[in-house]
């Protein structure tokens, strides 16, 4: 029996529309009966892909990241476009950023990456039968690829090269595989 | 050799200033010169607690978030207050939302959320020494106490009642913890 946590709304001021995300205000009804108010980034979605080299290397890009103001190690990983099918995104991503081809793209998890304003949902593909291709970033995408084992990616998370939530799901996920195949 | 991919700013407008977020939007000028527009969410950073009982269950809550217009099991977490050291915000966070106690937080991992149009970080400690004590939620605070077996952790990350970024990482991570001491 779980009690009903829902914060009714009552009203909804837009206050930012911009090209990839919007931002709204709701004056929201507590379950106490009190009225609060919640600042609300919408987000179209997003993609992520945990692909595995044959030489059992994770595929990572590098790449600048503005919020951030500094350039990062990520999952190659890329916005939906309006209506795009996830798993698309996921496989033109991938070549884009990458150069490589899957041959399969499975669904590992969706998760949102940040509740608590956002309602980013990140869909994390698991790539097989990878072949190398051509990279493609779009033209003003600055990418670089690297490849590192499950060693390199875990002291790159203890020394704080890696810093990607996604990434880092998706390193410890792999982790558990590998153990598992021991 | 790393490339430089920096992004340098050449105008910020700040677009929104509530008071959890603020919303600004740049114009960079990017590596190959051309100009773009960059939207970005100013956050000031939170703390997630992974605290596993003596019984090896993790304490989760059960909280609305507005974003998602749906009630969801995470980790307890906050966000961080101006200045506030993020060790001490999850020693409060962790007794606020569930009752207990720690007598040792452990930094696990720091992590950008959302990268790509937001720079929240979220710092991951795990709890040492759980002590039960008495729930203190903020007084508009609504959140409900769950204790979840790894295995059930793992079928509820399956069937999507597990579907929160921080707490998929950390439950990974006990997943391999639980598989070394083995």
């Amino acid at each position: 029996m779980l009690k009903d946590f829902t914060e009714k709304t009552i009203a909804t001021e837009m206050v930012f529309k911009g090209k990839i995300i919007q931002v709204q205000v709701d004056q929201v009804k507590l379950p106490n009966g009190k009225v609060a108010l919640r600042e609300l980034v919408k987000h179209p979605g997003a993609v992520g892909i945990m692909a595995i080299t044959p030489e059992r290397k994770l595929v990572l890009v590098r790449q600048f990241r503005k919020p951030l103001e500094k350039t990062i190690f990520e999952l190659p990983a890329g916005k939906l476009e309006e209506g795009e099918d996830p798993i698309s995104c996921a496989q033109r991503e991938l070549e884009e950023e990458t150069g490589y081809q899957a041959e399969t793209l499975k669904h590992v998890v969706s998760f949102y990456t940040s509740p608590g304003f956002a309602n980013e949902i990140l869909h994390l593909y698991q790539a097989e039968g990878l072949k190398k291709g051509q990279m493609k970033p779009d033209q003003d995408e600055f990418v670089e690829r690297v490849e590192w084992s499950l060693d390199e990616c875990l002291a790159r998370i203890a020394s704080g090269d890696i810093c990607d939530a996604k990434t880092i799901a998706a390193i410890y996920l792999w982790q558990v595989q590998e153990m598992k195949a021991q």
